[in-house]
Order: structure tokens, then sequence, then C-alpha cells
């Protein structure tokens, strides 16, 4: 995914509906006779409620249909008949990230060394933050950080004022890191399963508040970290990736703090990577990620 | 553990109290004047409630005090002046094992293969089970197999029966191999912090029933077991060991069972090692383990 | 793959050949114009050499070509033409699985517990052994034991009987169960990427004999073993499965031997799962394996 | 181990030697006589060649012995008797860190972020790098930059300039942060189990040159990374840390290297924080880690 990778002429193609005899052959049938090499595919069925999902990306060079026209195409020749629901995406069209933080550094820095070293395929315009505190390391690195105080009193008026300069800068997903307020509606509503959140416990134990201090004294032997996109309800929306390490009774609250920091950040970049890769599809408040 | 290193001849002193200074050099000045070589010393202070633990396991080949004077030595000249609490072992007495089960055959079948290969220096002089499903298991590793058919209206008489007959055996500690049934106060009172049970999800998510489904259902990355001690509220008792292992949108609930099969075992059998290794001390429903 | 799920009467279709522009529709419209409906369809393209690996698998009831003909149908009009290699199976054919060990039983008692309490669709005609040691294990599950007592001279002899023994049981595929003999060539090239192995270590470090005494030795943090198909170079096949699990200075020796057994048992167990599962694919000595 | 915690005012003991009875009493007994509250204390015997190891901390307001004669004493009363090898620390004493980097950033700024916000108690006065690559990096936090270009003539006259300049700014101990040169005997010699450093596999599988492009070649499962102190050996150093991440046949090398920097920052960053900690004693290229 760094700069060059990214910038290979292909198109992905994320569909999800019942599954049907034939649709894989339908979907290959429709890129192959426009000429289109396919590169990757991968599909999935939820036996459950039988529901059908495939991630497929080929190359546009040479590929019969134009690349403003193939949405319409396909969903004309092909999702329509399935009632798909489908997104398409160009890997060279560079996505763009809002960063939400309020007074931890630890993710942001993670974030913003991958930027600056081109790991990610990925544009961040601005950071938003309900403190100043963290505006010195945002003014290190070059991006615009911009302050907006949150009370109970003015939450819905700031966050519609963020919402505009998320539009204005024309952001595609937000990524919470360690960002210590609720995200309400006014923001959710627009940004479905865009927004990436990290919460420093193994959901869905420990929601909340202070989690590191639940789990000290609950006495577990192993903490975690999981990101998931927000959703209204609290720490409760589709996971993406999950990781954990070892604790033991040496570790005071401070020292899961410590290594839970670690954990944290890895894995919210993970989720980030993953939503990148446009490897992740959401049903049901669940993920299908192919990786 | 096995058989001839167990045999080791060796006390073990498992002690708690508030801490205070000149604790260790009290105790290993006690051990040092009546000529005992330590051979292992751990302590440990909770800063919290600034409670002092410590394990401490010596030769017992010259030891100037007998072994059945030890204890009584140890509380007037050391433990009385901390007002400690404190447990006592002897490395070459082996400990008396009662194994609880329902129909489910893996960990009961990992227990009797290590058993068999003399893996842990331990007696199992009884298998007890609400069902007779595994009594062919049980035979086949010659092991005395009774079956106390569980209903609500018998429960606490049979339940005394059980008691009865584990007194009988001197059973020392009991392992609940995925018995699908709540022990009650009649038998948890009378094995305090020695029954070891092996819950089938990473506690604290998804206590009680069915937690492979509801993982399933909340979609986690990842899924666990923990051991731990049954206390009278289920599923809450002073976690012994945890582990995990991965998932992804491909596992099926079946699959989430099969892959948590192994994790169950591995994790209960471990937390059998620890516990027959004496290196558990429990404090505030959490554990301190010296391993 | 309990009994009863792998009996589902699907067929299964294992190929790789160099990648082409149309293949996967090619195959699926195979599949899809002969009315077989797809339920799995993976694939990967190994970009180096570029090689296209694929595995399908699709129901039988309706389908419109005879088991007995699949094959030949599907080489004709597919294989053929893209110069593939391809295997098929149906689900519903129980393969037949051999057991080699030496004295060591925690892997076989593994092995036979899950077979005993039928968590795998295989059946175990025979275990061979180069000790008698394990005899008694054998009867307590009642499966037939072959001792087979192996010196430098006799080697090639007796493996020609084993060899023998093997057929006349028409075993598919065979488990070292941590057989401590190295396989010759005359059995190997009879069982290509059909013998699975357990190695206790974490390869390629500590390949050959006593890894976990070179493991502390060299004071490893982590400890590993690894599954893999047995070649003629001793340890260098394709990796199956592999993981770890955490020491530190206070584990001797016998303390690796110890965790690494846990290890070993439930990492070949993986292995032999992939392989009844059908999901792993060999090539340049590397595995692909679609789970 | 932040600013505030680690300048409370401890002093540490590092002892190794022959194992005698009575030991861990006189050590304690020192102590405890000249009014020292131990709050922490781990001992260890390495049973093989019968070697004590242990780590005390005690509270110096009260102690009887001023800081500057503690070694003074200890020597002649305790280690003197059994020929003890020792270090001894004030927890208040901010230890000083050299960076050494070439092209590669993560590392050096995972390291630089934790700095910044004061995650550990240490002090960086420069970064060392072969390479003005990082210059900029430096620079945007602040930190002195030495440029020594290094070719094979002039490497021994370049190290001395180095160690000229380690010297001066009284450095305590270095860090390898992806340096990717051999630091010959004039640098290691002067810092003996110092010099910290991460290789990017899992050693001893791998050691040398591009171990990610081996990884994938041999087809493993599992990649990790190692930290060590530099020995003269390369990669052949005690080992501190090392964690593995899983791989599959859908990574490509480029793959392995993207999953590998989390790794490799995670695990320097692990090692550089029990250095900090003083819990490391090495010993016949193995190390004890107290934590």
């Amino acid at each position: 995914m760094k700069s060059k990778d990214c910038q290979r002429n292909t198109a992905l193609l994320l569909v999800h509906c019942y599954d049907k005899q034939g649709l894989i052959a339908d979907i290959t049938d429709f890129l192959n006779k426009n000429n289109g090499n396919i590169i990757i595919l991968d599909e999935h069925v939820e036996r459950e409620d039988n529901i059908f999902f495939m991630r497929v990306e080929w190359e546009l060079d040479g590929f019969l249909i134009p690349n403003e026209k193939i949405g319409d195409y396909f969903n004309t020749q092909i999702a329509a008949k399935y009632n798909m629901k489908w997104e398409l995406y160009f890997r060279n069209v560079k996505p763009r990230m809002a960063v939400f933080v309020s007074k931890m550094d630890h993710c942001l820095f993670d974030i913003l060394s991958r930027y600056q070293s081109g790991e990610w395929y990925v544009e961040i315009p601005l950071i938003i933050s309900n403190h100043d505190t963290l505006a010195p390391v945002a003014d290190r690195f070059g991006i615009p950080f911009y302050h907006f105080q949150i009370t109970k009193e003015n939450k819905k008026e700031q966050e519609k004022k963020e919402l505009k300069l998320l539009k204005e800068n024309t952001i595609d997903f937000i990524v919470l890191a360690r960002y210590m307020q609720i995200v309400s509606p006014v923001i959710i509503d627009e940004y479905e399963n865009k927004i990436i959140n990290i919460h420093h416990s193994f959901l869905p134990a420990f929601p909340g508040a202070k989690p590191y201090h639940s789990a000290y004294k609950r006495g577990v032997k192993v903490i975690g970290a999981t990101s998931h996109y927000a959703t209204e309800d609290l720490d409760a929306g589709p996971i993406i990736a999950q990781d954990v390490v070892n604790v033991s009774h040496r570790d005071s609250v401070k020292d899961l703090v410590r290594k839970g920091r670690d954990l944290e950040k890895i894995v919210l970049s993970r989720a980030i990577y993953e939503h990148l890769d446009r490897t992740i599809l959401v049903y049901k408040n669940r993920t299908v990620i192919f990786n």
C-alpha cells in the first residue's frame, strides 16, 4: 500500500446479497467478457442468513468499460438482478482521512509516523480535537489542527461545525485516535461504517470508561484492544481488529496502561490499513474482512 | 513435576500479610538458622492495599525442625507477629484430585492422558458426573466413575452425597472439566479456592451459557478460554489462566466450538499444573501466581 | 468436519497452473453450466512466479456430470487448456490415516481422543511403531498396533514391509506423531505431501535432534512447534502450521519440554485438520492453505 | 517509569554468584539491619551451573549507609565473601541513551514519540547515523543528529570518533534502531551488554541479511523480531525480547516487511524498557529478566 503500489490501475468491487447459484460465474463473466483481468477474488457465504459476500479486484488497463460507467453497467447488468449492495473503488484514488484526538498522543504519533514515511496511501488534511494539547504534535508534522472545545451544552453545535469542516475537506473516513468523546449521530449518520474507533479493552469485556482499572480489579491474565466502526451504541460497533497481551499480578494499573498503549496503536493502525485496503464489508454489526 | 521430580524432599510455604519492613529478612533468617537451604523464593507486594505475598521452598534434608512441627514453629516465631495467613506443603505428598464432567470428553481425555503418562504428580481416585456418557472413558483409564443424576429437586441432596464421597476419598481439590452444572455452596464452602473450573470464553466477556454463540453474534476476532477457581458467583471467581485464538468471519459457531475445545483443554491443564505446583495465592478475588 | 457434516454431498477441486486472464470465469462457468452450486471458492495468485491456485467446492445434488466422470470432463474441458495440476475429492469419502509413533504418547493420545469423540471425519486403521511402548495405548482405543523394530541394517527392509501394510490398508496419508525415525524415500516417494510430521521447534530454527536443549542454550524467549509435510530433507518440508509459547529464564529444559508438548499436539492436530479439510496445496516447498 | 515514578528514592542491586546456603538471608539481613525497606526482591537459581541471581530494590529514605558508600560496604561485607558480580543503580539517576539509525524510520519514530511523551525516564542526547536520511526526523524532535559516513576503509576511524562523541556525552547505553551496520569491537568492548539491537527475525532463525526474504522462501507461518545485546558475533548476543505475528501464503515479502515493522518497533521498545528498568542480568549469553 505504499504510494507507488497503490497507484496500480485497478478497480475493486465489494458486493453482498442473498446467495444464489451462478452468482460467481455471472460476476466473473461480466469482468471477463469486458476484458478485465481479475487479480484478486474472495468470496464468503454466511450460512446462517445465506448471504453472499465478494471482493474482486481487476486491472483497468484494457478494460472495455470506462471507469465512470463501470458502476452503472455493473448495476444494470448484474447487481439489479440479485438485489445486490455494492461499492466500487479505484486503487489510484487516494482516500482522505481525518484524525480526532483528545490528550493522549501515542496513537496519533503512530499514525503520523506511518503517514510521514509513506506507509499508507492516504491523505490526512486535518486533525480535530476537543483539547489543544496535541496541537504541537500536529504542528511538528505540518498538519492543520482544529480545536473544538466541547461542553454538554455546545456539543451538537460544535459537531455540526466539525461536520462542515469534514465536508469542506472532502473527508472520506475518520479515525478516533483515543478521542475521549462520544461522537453523536450528527457525524455518525454521515459516516456510517467510516469512523474507526480504538477501545482499550478486549470487547465486549470492559466497555466504557476506565477498562484498565476494571481489568486490574477483575484480575484478568490477558488484556486487549479492539478497533471497531463507531456506531450510536458505545463500544458496540462492528469489530475490525483485536489483539491481546499477557499480564500478571506484577502489573499495576499503570503497567496495564503502558502495555495497553502499545496494543492500542498497533491494533488501530491495523484497522486503518484494512479500511484503506478496502477489505472490509459490514453486515449485521459484524465484519467480513478479506485479507 | 513428573513423579520423580516432585518427590524431592522440600517444603513450600505460601504466606500473605500486611507489608512491613524486615519481613523477608525475618522469614529467610528463620529458615537459614534452622539450616534450611532455600531453593526458590518469590515475593510480591500489592501496592494498593500494601499486602505482602511470598512463596518460599527449601530443602528438608538437614532442616533442624521436624516436618510435623514446622507449621507450629513458623506460626509461633514468625506468622503470629505479622498476623500472617499461611499454607505449608510438602512436595513429596501427592495431592488427590477429583474430576467432575458432564458429556463433553475433550478436557477429560486431556487430563487422563497426562495422568496416564505421569506428567503430573497427582492421584485421581474418582470421576463424578451428572451423566453416564463418559463412564466408558473413565473405564478405559481404569478410574472409578460415579454417576449422580441431578435435578432441580435433588441437587442439594446429591451434592451432599458427592461431598461425602469426596471426603471419604480425602480429595484435596476438584477439577470441573466442562461440568455443565453450577456447583453449590454445599461443596464450594468445603473446597474454597480448591475447585478449578474452565469457562469457554475470555472472561469477563461472555459469562454463562453459550459463549461461542454470543462471540459469533458479536463478531469478535479473538475467542478465549478462562480457568478460575469456582466461587458462588457464576464465572466470577479468581482467574488462574487465560488464552486466546484468532477467529475470522469464516468461522461458524461450529468452528468456534472446535477451536475453543483446544483452548479449553490446554488452559485447564495449565491451571491444574499451577495448582499442583503450589504457585497460586488468592487475594481479593485475584490470583498471585509465582511461576 | 464431524462425521455428519463431512458427509455432505459435495466435490472439492484443488488446482494450480500459470495464471491467465479468464481462468476463474472458465472454471466457474464449467461448474455453473453443469448445474453445480458453488459453496466455497478461494483463489490466490503467487505474483513472483505468476502461479494461480484455486480451491472450489460445489454441491453434487443436481450436478449434471456423474461423480466418476467429473475428473475426466474437467481435465478435457478445462485443465488441459491451462496445463493445470489438479486434485479432486469427494467430501463423503472418509480418508484413511496411519499413525507412526515411537515412545512419547502425548500426540498419540491427542489424536486418538479426537478420533474417539468423532471430531474428525477419518478412519485410523492402524498404528505403526519402532517400539512397543505405546501398544497398550493403541489397545486401549482398540486400534491395531504394528511393531517394526528398526536398526541401521534392516531399515530399508522394514520400511518395505510397512509400505506393504499401508497399501494393504489403503492408507491415504500418514501422521508422524513424534516418530523419532527419519522416514526414507521408500515410503516418502509413495506418499508425497501426504506425510505430516511434527517438529518440536520453530523451524527453521533448531532443526534435527534436541531442539529444546538448543533453545535453552540459546536463551530464546519464545519456543515453537512446526507441522510440515515430510520430505527427504530432514525438517525442511513444506510448513503447514506453527505456533509458539513464551518462555523465560525460569524455564529449565524440562519446562521447555513440558510446555512444548502442549504446542506439539495442538499444532499437529491443526495440520491434520487442514489436511482432512483439503485446504492445502503445495508449491515449491511452500503451502497455500485456504482456511 | 514516567519521570515522576522513577525519581523514587531507591537503590537497585543486581548480583550473581555461585549459589550457597544463606545467601538470601545474608543480603536481606544486610539491608534490614541498615534500615533499608525492601520493596522488590527477585531471585533465581540456574540449576545447571548452580548460579544464584538476585535483583533487590530498597528505599533510601532512612537507609543508614550514604549512597556513595553503599557499593563499598556491600562489597566488603557481602560480595567479597561470595565472590559476587554486582551492579548498583539509583532509580533517580536518569540514564543517557544514544540511538544509531540508518535509513528506516519506524523504530526511531517509535522511540522518539515515547521519549517526547515522557513514557521513559531517559535522556537522549544524540542520534548517530551512517546516512543523513533521518536528520529531518531528529530535527523535528529537536535532537542533535551526527552523520558518520562509513566505508570499508574508514570504519574503524569513524567508530573511534563515534566512541569519542559517546564518551563526551556520557552515554550509558546504545540502541541500534535498525542500524544496518555491524558495530565493531571498537565500540562493543566499551559497551558490553549495553548495546541493544533489533533483528527482524525470530532468532536463531534467519540471522544476517534479508530475513523476510528468507522467511518468505521457507514458507513459514509465523514471523518474528528479536531484540538482543549486540556482541561481536552477528545476531548471536543475549536475547532480551521476542515476539511473533502470523503470516500466510497471502503475504508477499512486502507484506512480511510491513507486518514485521510493527513487531520490530514494539519488541525493541520492550527491550529498552527492561534495560531502563534494570531487570536484566546477563549470564553465558542468556538473559535473566526479573519483570
